[in-house]
Formats: C-alpha cells, structure tokens, sequence
C-alpha cells in the first residue's frame, strides 16, 4: 500500500498523463456530487426556494399552491380504503419480497380496474411501481436514451423534466392553448418531432390546468404519433376526476395503433398520495413494443424492487372502493371550481381558466391591466406579501402569466381567497 | 401535418442526411427499448433463467437460495412492528406526501438507531429510501457518473452491478478471502483505485458470505480509503445480525476522516423486506462531502418522492421492537448455521466458510474430488436434479466454486438438505 501511495505522489507531481485511468490525487480530498445529481433539477423547488415569499403578518396564511389533497383534511380517504391495509396486515403473509414488478394478485386488479376506462388489459400489462413518479420514471427510462428527446405539454408538470434530465435526455415543450381549454397545438406538436423523439407526453387530465381532453381531441394527437410513430406515454393519474357534464377517455380506448404506456396511481383519487403505489399499463394491440419494452419494464423495476408489498396486498379492496365515495370527491372539487371561476372572472384583471378535472385551475392576469408586475413570479410574490395568499407562478410549468391554484383547499378559505384576490387586483388594476 | 409528413417521407427515400436531429420514419413503426434499460442486468435473474433446474420428482424441493426470511413462515415480523403500522393507519394523518427524502419524525427516529453503532447523526443526516436498494441507487449516483467505477467485493451482492450498469457507472471487482473468512484482499483493492474510483463498496455483515469484519480489519480498509481519498458506501442492512460471540461494528464507527455514506433498512433484521424502506445516513465529520452531497441526495430524492408514508410514520415504533425480539431472530439463524457447519464440513468434497453473521452460508466443492463437475452451475444443476435441493451457484456473485445457501430455512428441511447434500456428494466424490 505504502508503495502505490508513494507513486501516486509523484504521478500526482508529475500531472497526470491519462484522461480515464491512472493514479489520483491521494493528498486532498476532493468528492463532488454526480452530473446526475445536480442536473436532477426540480423546477418548483428552484423557483419557489428563490421567491421571496414572506406573508402579510397580519393576514393568516392561505396557501393555494400545494398538489396533496390530504393537507386540509378535508380530503379523506374511504374507510374502505384504509381497512383494506389493516387487513394486509393482519393477514400476516404481506411482508416478503413481491416479483419487483408486483404480484400478480395486485396486478390483476390494476388490470381489471384500468379495462373500465379502456380496452381490456390483463395482470400481465401491468408494472407495479413506487407512486405514479416511479411509474413515469421507468416508462421514460424505457423508451428514451440520453440524448434522444421527449415531448412535453406547456404548461405542464415538472417532473417529466427533472426525470428526464437526471439521464441526459432532452425535453421539448409543446403548447397547450388556453382559449381552447388547454387543447394541444397539434402544429407545434408535430414541429417538434424529430429523429431522435421517443414519446409524446400527455397528461390527461391535467396538473397544472385542469383540462379534460374530448375524444376527439384525443384522435387527433393520436393521429400526429400516428403518423410520425411516435409512441404515446399518458399521464393518466386524474383519470376519472371529472366534472359531471364531462366524460374522461383514456388514450388507450381510442387507440387502434398507436403504442402507449399509461402511467396512473392511487394518490390522487383514492386520496394516499404518500402511500406511493402507481402503475405503467402496456397498451400494445398491434405488438409494437413487442417484448422488448416489457422486458425494459422488467429489468428497471428490478432497481429498487417495486412498491410496499403492504398496498400491494390492499390494491384489490382499495380499487374496489364504492364510486359514491369518488363522487363525493369530485363534487367537492367542482364546487370549489365554480366558486372560483365565478368570483375570479369578476375581478378585473384576472382571468380564470374554467377547470373541467382534476384538482387544479390556471387563472391568468392581464399585465397591461396590472402593470406593476414584470411577470407571474412578481404578481405571486406580491399577493402574498400584501394578501398572505400563496398560489404557484405559471414560471413553475414553463409558461407566462398564469398562476395555478388548487381546487382541494376548504371552502371557506377559498373564499377568503378570492376576496384578498379581489382586494388586490383593485388596488392595482390600471384601466 | 400532411406537409411535415410529406416531407419525412421524401426525406426518407433520399436517406436521412443529419445524425441526431432531423426526419424520422414515418412509415413503419421502430420502437426499441432503451440501452439503459437493456444494460439493467440482474446477474442471478439471467442465470437462474438459463440453468437447467428440473428437480427430481421423487424428491420434495427444498429451496436453500431466497433472501427473504419471510418465506416459510418460520421469521415473522414482531407484534410491535406490525401495530405501529396499524396504528399509523388509525392516526389519519399519514397519508399525504412526505418531503421527499422523509418524515423529520422518521429521519429522528432513524438517526436515533444508528447512533447507536456509531457517532452520532441527527435526523437531518438521513435520507429515506423505498428499500436499501432505492438507497443504494441514491448513494451510487450521487457520487458516480457515467464512465467512473466504483469497486465493489466479490464474491459479492450483485445489485450494485445491476445499479451501476444501468448508468453506465463501471464497476471493478475486489476478491474477498475464504480463508480469512472472506476479508477484503487489501492489496487487490487498492490496486483497483485509478481516478475514475468515485466510491469503494463495502456489504458488512456480507451477502452471500455471511461473514462479519472484526475492527481491525475495517480499520485497514478505512485507511486504504485514506490514503487513495476514496469515499466509502458502505451497505450495513445486516448491521446487528452478528452471532453470539461476535460485534457489529460500524464503518462510521470507525473512521476518523473517511466520508461514509452509510446504506441501511428494516427489511432484514425487521423481516419486511417487502415493506420497502431504507436509507442513506451521511457520515461526514470533516465535511469532505460538505453541501453538494447532501444537496445532490435531496435533488435524487425528488424523482420518485420517498418511502410510503405509513411506513415512515411507524418507524419509530418499529426501530423500538424490543431487542430480545432480534436476539431471537438471531439466535435461529445461528442455530441454523451451526447445524448446516457440522454436517456439511464433515461431506467429503464440500468445505463450508463458517458463517458469523447474516442470513447466509458460502460452501466450497473440492473440484479436485468432484470431477464430474466442470463448475458450480453444472452442480447446483445435477444436485437440483437429483436431489431437488436449489442452492445460488457463486457465479451469481461473480465467484467460482461455491455455491451459497441460506440460513433461513426451517430446521427440518434445512436437516433433509444436509441428508440428500452428503448422500450427493458420497455418490460423486472421486478419493
Ligand atoms: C400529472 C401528475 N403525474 C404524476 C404525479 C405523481 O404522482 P405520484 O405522487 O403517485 O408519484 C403527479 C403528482 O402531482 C401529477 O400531478
Ligand atoms: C447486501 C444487501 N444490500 C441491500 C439489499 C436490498 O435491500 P432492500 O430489500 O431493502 O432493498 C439486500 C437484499 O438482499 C442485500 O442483501
């Protein structure tokens, strides 16, 4: 040992001669974080640790800004839902390893659940993952190298972004258009399309925008990947939570060719988000993906093997959860949509997106109307600054003068928030 | 979007004239998986896949190769482990998200165990994980990036091949020593570190070797990392699972100036390995990792958003179990060791390594008198085949002859095992 140490010393002295292998520095210590980790950039966390956000001391806190519908209590999951891991437990055989994949029992009924919405699939079609993150991460882990790009809506959900970046692959952001109910601008879509694409993300419903894509809308971007071939990843997690005169259609029921990977999970309608358990679902009628991709599927889940055995063991009680409860769910949230597109369509300057699913609403302000803010981070930070109400900047998903704000928060403090929202747009509207 | 595909098309025909962007085939579809996800290789899936494992049908299987205690019944989780998950669930507040690399509740109550063993962290030196493998994953690519290596033992746990590969992280293999119940070959190690070198991997308590380094060993490998100023990950999830008259000690322990990044879980001395919980506990007193390590494991952290939140809000409860339940635990599996020692040592041909830890037992087979097998996949194979006993040939861990059972059968079968071993090895053995 002593002997290596001594010739690292004078390669060391000497500089180094080889770029790859060869003797280190064995005096200093000098451990820097990975590329991999520093280029996994969450783009909330950036923007918001960089506000300056500090609240009206004399206006209690309303925060508009966070995607958990558990944060309130106002939100709680079915008592059948939580029986279903009291009984997992008890039942005393759910400890063990599952395949990392999922167990069969489990995968079944992700199966049986998801062939409600679409074309039936089997327990074999189904990946178990660690939340609906894990399950975007090994979908785009699948199909995309570094350096090859996916597409990604504008505005859109962050994550597609730091996964992708953490592993060198590229995103580009299409637009979705808000005087069309943030439809996708197939053009611009299509115009991004090139050699090196791998999958066109859609998130159907949408965080951050609440839209609900009709069928046809849906046929049409299946068209473009159609005639591009380019596979589908759909983002399906708010499938289901839909307002009563709109419909929810997956990707899949529409699809006669097109391959596509529909990502869901439990969090967000079963209301667990922190139980992390989700799902890629292989949508392959024409065998495009073929083995291939199920093999990929296989092998990343073999990573980190697969979600808590304890929800897994629950999936069949909880997916079976009576719709009544869903229905509750989606009322409450729709009432809150109508109170505040209501209120905030009023308030000169502001206007809001009208939601049509999930738990999220985009509001746009006028900046010729509202002058003082150079932009959505300016206008965000002085709300809260003057107001104590806190809602995410549309700079959090890639776009310009929106602000997004949650359905999920109590009534009474949605409320209170639009009267502070009011109060503040009148004091500087500029007509 | 009949243009664009107008385009591609004749593009198409003249052949594609630029490398990374540009037009695709629009015609026919080409989806492959990824390389990522084709170089995630699990060593033991793909070999187990390709033997020959037909057992006798004469013969009951007795399956000696499985790492989850949980299998046959005979290691069940404490009670209190498994009411503080019922209890978390009775709570109600625990099943939203968490940050992402956990609880400060769980973090504490984590910090709090392993201060025990080692100095003492505090819960902010804690990242949760979905299992010690999601930890490992973190640990490895915070500190590695595609074209380093880390080394790692061998014989060896072939997850951190499984993991580095997957990133194109290379690895180097360092040899453990049978004959000094398989202590690192320091010489060998050191002679690996180049440049490149972002970590050296330490498993103690050892998968598959079931050996447990004394403090003065663990001192020699801390000051080969010194003198080449190589970090250490060093994976601890069979951390107290040490036989009567042997100590644990902890790398942290330890190491005065070495940066330690310490990998653990409940899955194995709290025998719910399909609970999926882990961590990474950073060890740091000269703050050679400083910020950028800690930054980068929070940044990782963000991709799939941490451990299920039950679990989380239990492990206070669950990291209290009484010790006299792990003394338990221990204790059969010694039992189990001592008895599978004495009668296979006595085997002519087999020359099993004394286990003083873990879960597991590496055998030896005397080629020399057992000729009729070329290596230890050929008689793992014939011995399934005759015998219907299964046992993991060393390849799995990148090592020949040996094959590795486990300590976690019940005694009976494990007895059964030793009969149709010896009777086996009798009927083959050439004097
Ligand atoms: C569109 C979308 N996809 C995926 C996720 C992640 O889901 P999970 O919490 O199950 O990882 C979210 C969470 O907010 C989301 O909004
Ligand atoms: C040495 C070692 N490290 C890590 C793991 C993975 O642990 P977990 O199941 O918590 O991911 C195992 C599992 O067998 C192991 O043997």
């Amino acid at each position: 040992m002593a002997l290596k140490n001594q010739l690292n010393q004078v390669n060391h002295v000497n500089g180094y001669t080889n770029g790859t292998v060869g003797h280190r520095n064995t005096t200093k210590w000098d451990v820097r974080s990975s590329q991999t980790a520093n280029n996994t950039f969450n783009p909330i966390r950036a923007l918001v640790d960089e506000m300056d956000i500090r609240p009206n001391p004399e206006k209690k806190v309303i925060t508009l800004s966070l995607g958990d519908p558990t944060v309130f209590g106002n939100f709680q999951p079915a008592e059948q839902v939580l029986q279903s891991v009291v009984d997992a437990i008890k039942n005393g055989k759910n400890n063990g390893y599952s395949p990392s994949f999922g167990h069969a029992t489990a995968r079944d009924a992700v199966a049986a659940y998801v062939s409600v919405q679409g074309p039936e699939v089997n327990g074999g079609d189904v990946y178990l993952a660690s939340g609906c993150s894990d399950a975007i991460n090994m979908a785009i882990s699948v199909l995309a190298d570094p350096e090859d790009n996916i597409l990604i809506p504008r505005p859109g959900f962050s994550l597609y972004e730091t996964l992708s970046l953490s592993q060198g692959i590229h995103v580009k952001h299409y637009d979705c258009l808000p005087e069309k109910s943030w439809e996708v601008d197939l053009e611009h879509l299509e115009s991004l399309i090139d050699r090196k694409t791998k999958a066109i993300v859609v998130v159907n419903p949408s965080n951050p925008c609440g839209s609900n894509f009709n069928a046809e809308h849906i046929r049409a971007i299946l068209e473009v990947a159609e005639n591009n071939k380019v596979p589908i990843l759909a983002d399906e997690i708010y499938a289901d939570l839909v307002f009563h005169d709109k419909s929810f259609h997956s990707f899949s029921s529409l699809s006669s060719s097109v391959p596509i990977l529909s990502c869901g999970g439990i969090g967000k309608k079963f209301l667990v988000p922190g139980w992390r358990m989700g799902w890629v679902v292989v949508h392959d009628r024409n065998e495009i993906f073929g083995s291939e991709i199920r093999t990929g599927l296989v092998k990343l889940s073999q990573r980190i093997l697969g979600p808590c055995t304890l929800i897994q063991a629950a999936l069949p009680g909880i997916l079976s959860t009576p719709e009544a409860c869903h229905q509750e769910t989606i009322a409450k949230l729709e009432k809150n949509a109508d109170l505040l597109y209501e209120k905030l369509r009023i308030i000169p300057g502001l206007k809001p997106i009208k939601p049509e699913a999930a738990m999220y609403m985009m509001v746009g302000f006028d900046r010729n109307h509202l002058p003082e803010f150079k932009d959505e981070v300016a206008f965000t930070e002085r709300l809260m600054c003057e107001q104590s109400v806190f809602c995410l900047p549309s700079k959090c998903f890639k776009y310009s003068n929106y602000f997004r704000i949650v359905l999920t928060v109590p009534e009474d403090q949605t409320e209170e928030a639009c009267k502070r929202l009011e109060e503040f747009c009148l004091k500087h509207y500029k007509p």
